[in-house]
């Protein structure tokens, strides 16, 4: 399909990772002959060997600035950039380090080629929903933090187990002793919920889904729900110090009894793939699906 | 909330099971009281103690003229009336024999009770999704058939695997050995498919669930799908003598190598709750969710 | 380590494969060279290259001659050359054809290196537990059968659960309602007992394990026992017509509500392997050990 | 059967817990009546309605002079108990305080009927495996400890992944990345290692389980390997600050990467039942076997 052109375009590239120096430079001289703006987020300015390139502040200001956000980088790369980026109507695009990544899906070696195609409109695009997460203590709100994978709150040591009640919707839904919950988008269906036993979702689907991390009861399931929907989490035990609540990974607030985790979908972002990009390919590379473990009876 | 009242009221009673004529004919006599019209599946007319009540001649004729079908039995009984009323705009309500269902939440004892609550236009109701399958042989439509809860496709003997490929919108998903495959709806994941490893989805969510039974690839999960999506199972194995496709439990049709199932979702049923119905007390019930297997480290 | 030598040496290759016969004629010549009496199976005869060859009229007659009997073909052949042999004091050795299996690990490119090695006493010797059930209806002992991966119990038809009770040593388990019953040993807990959602056991550990096929209770978990236990699965379900009893995927008996399967140990066969064999790495070839899903956050 | 008959009695009540104090001293009386030597844990002490009972000064002095210990509390304090007591060699009981545990399988209301027959000399013993850990940096043992339930090795902050490596009895298994890693006896294969997803394993099975906890490689499955093995796992992390080593839910040691720890069945205890003990009943009460979650489909 022929979509929108892009005229601005901001560059991320992971921090901190000398492999990404030559791929970086590689794609802004693609980008400047082709006439089109180029600005670079100030963390990745040390690695430019071009001069005269605009470098942002921050990444906020390359979202004020541009209309496509190129990532160069891994999917952890691309989680950062879009939890910053949700607030502001741009597209993101990820360029990975020669390990596919289920966001960022285009290799080096196709960079180019792809680049280019989307540069001239032919693309797809996909919405994908980030949720967002608010720690209330007492009637205070103590921090928030937003995700494109999870939230997940689970407890930081072994020796004490993490009991928390789930409302959803402003129904009680039940009290479990568990190292943890992941609350996971459609987007992080495949990242720890998956590890933590959760199924697949449809990234397309307006959905989340509630996997328990070793719950005590053997009857928990994971649990999809509608994306609109409201979740309340709160930590019930009375012994616990301190449990954790991480949003894609990152340490967002500690938690203690009493403390309420309240979960939306709010915002999203705009992935770009290639014309030819299939999920259901990706999810066959990465999760091995042709591997059949054991020979044919009639072997 | 208050919603249309009904005035044409159709009964279906499980057929043979010799304790629903009591509860049969108590409800009878609630309606006639209230004045209002009451039509009895032929299958149920040998339970009836009234005279002068009218027979419909089968559950189509029941749909043709009832606003509200009252289905006394279990979840078992509601699956069939349902998938038979699919296409007629009438509402459910199921009344089960003592045993909370999914689907019929109403017990005897609270018959009166709520029936009088929701006759009064108190009551909640909400939409649940139907799939229907059809099965191609060479290019002619072999037979179909329609599921509330779920279409299976299984091998009926254990001799030989089941060798299947999925396409989903006409995308390539995977080729996979097993012993079956469950393509479930959100009122269906509490069935079979839990049964099989599959999540709980909340049953007014617009999705889809694919579940494998017993897969050779290790790596293989639930795929959560959209509620729209066009699936395709077509049988790939060249030894297998008869799979089977099964709607609700039930036999539709077997299948050979070469067949193609074709499953979309088509139709739905309205089922009626009183208000105070609530999903997650019925899940909490049914899969003792308060039960925690083993004691605080503390004791 | 160094063991006994091998002098009389029997042959069994894959029935209707054509890609065995270069493997067994090379291998023939392979042993004449050594001046070992060779045997070949009767099913094997007419792939036959060399004359003057004994054909034995039957598996079991190679039993009775030979004390190694190399298989060639993948883990279904060695799985029914294990089962007839298993009353035999001789030892077993797997050739593949080309594709690893759990059983069979040695290719055919590597097959002249180690049996040199193997020939010259240098391999590893491990003795596997086959286990032998008895179908009773009422007192009588209606058919028999042994394994070497497992015995199901399987409901052939979707549209009935399967009910059935089990005993432990005399001691009540549980009464379940599901698909089936997987009584596997450790050499069956590759294979389906894995797909049904069992633990890998390591071959020598003298243990059983029953997993439940789609379980209707929620808390059903695989249950691992001593290898000396004896098991009794009893048919309880009213409805069911025809159940199956499968014993390495082989139907043995169909089975109706009463009968009763008493599942032993009894029987080892002894599988030789080069001396550099190692379970764990057949593990982590099959199962693809290596492959992580997800990239590192910091990616 | 019959067995020996204790004479030297100790008794442990769960530390702080208020309900204790009438079965202690309960239990006391009954012992004295029956003209048994009874010492009490200094722990218990203070909760003492009795004069001129033996005050032991620690645990370690109940095992140098008791043939019999009892303890009072849940599987938490019997669990504690048999790490402090396993190098003695006593016989321990569990009485619980209401709450059928694995463990401590006797309440209070059978207490002096089943306490009555044991002394009698009618009881079952059981031996029970312990393991025990060994954690070596560089060269030097760092720390050690034991568990009858469970060694396990945890990350102890979300947002760094752990990664490790296991060798068993000298041979690689595998690397994994994951959130930890359960090493668990059949005693704790109803604990955490249950709600990591182990199989439950006979209590007297000589054999060990290991369970991924939230593997990212999606083929990881619990292995169950003999109960004599060696078992080596590295930390290989090259980021994690420190990992967590935990026996029976109590902190060791924390771990930094290049830590080895090994771990070893060593040392058993016996523990003493009811005549009329089944471990069968216990995994139906606890696990709820009964229940089955959806309705036959002929309801």
């Amino acid at each position: 399909m022929t979509e929108d052109m892009f005229e601005n375009i901001g560059l991320i590239a992971k921090y901190g990772d000398i492999q990404v120096k030559d791929c970086l430079n590689l794609l802004i001289s693609f980008l400047l002959k082709r006439h089109l703006n180029v600005f670079v987020d100030a963390s990745s300015a040390d690695l430019l060997s071009h001069t005269n390139i605009n470098v942002a502040a921050n990444t906020e200001a390359l979202g004020q600035n541009c209309d496509l956000i190129i990532v160069i980088g891994g999917d952890g790369t691309l989680l950062q950039a879009a939890r910053l980026l949700a607030k502001y109507d741009v597209c993101l695009l990820g360029i990975n380090l020669g390990r596919l990544g289920f966001l960022s899906d285009i290799s080096p070696k196709e960079m180019e080629k792809y680049l280019g195609e989307i540069l001239n409109g032919a693309y797809n695009s996909e919405d994908r929903l980030l949720i967002y997460a608010e720690v209330y203590r007492d009637k205070a709100c103590l921090s928030y933090c937003n995700a494109l994978n999870d939230i997940v709150i689970h407890r930081g040591n072994l020796s004490h187990m993490l009991t928390f009640e789930t409302m959803i919707d402003g129904h009680f839904v039940n009290c479990q002793r568990a190292d943890g919950l992941v609350v996971a988008t459609p987007t992080g269906s495949t990242a720890y919920a998956l590890s933590a036993g959760g199924p697949l979702i449809y990234p397309s689907l307006n959905a989340l889904v509630l996997v328990t991390i070793c719950p005590h009861t053997l009857s928990s399931r994971p649990l999809v729900i509608d994306g609109d929907s409201h979740i309340q989490i709160t930590i019930v035990h009375d012994r616990i110090e301190q449990a954790q609540l991480n949003a894609d990974g990152v340490l967002c607030q500690t938690l203690i009894p009493g403390d309420r985790v309240i979960i939306e979908k709010r915002q999203h972002i705009r992935l770009i793939h290639p014309e030819k990009h299939d999920h259901f390919a990706i999810l066959r590379a990465k999760l091995d699906w042709s591997k059949s473990i054991y020979t044919h009876l009639n072997d």
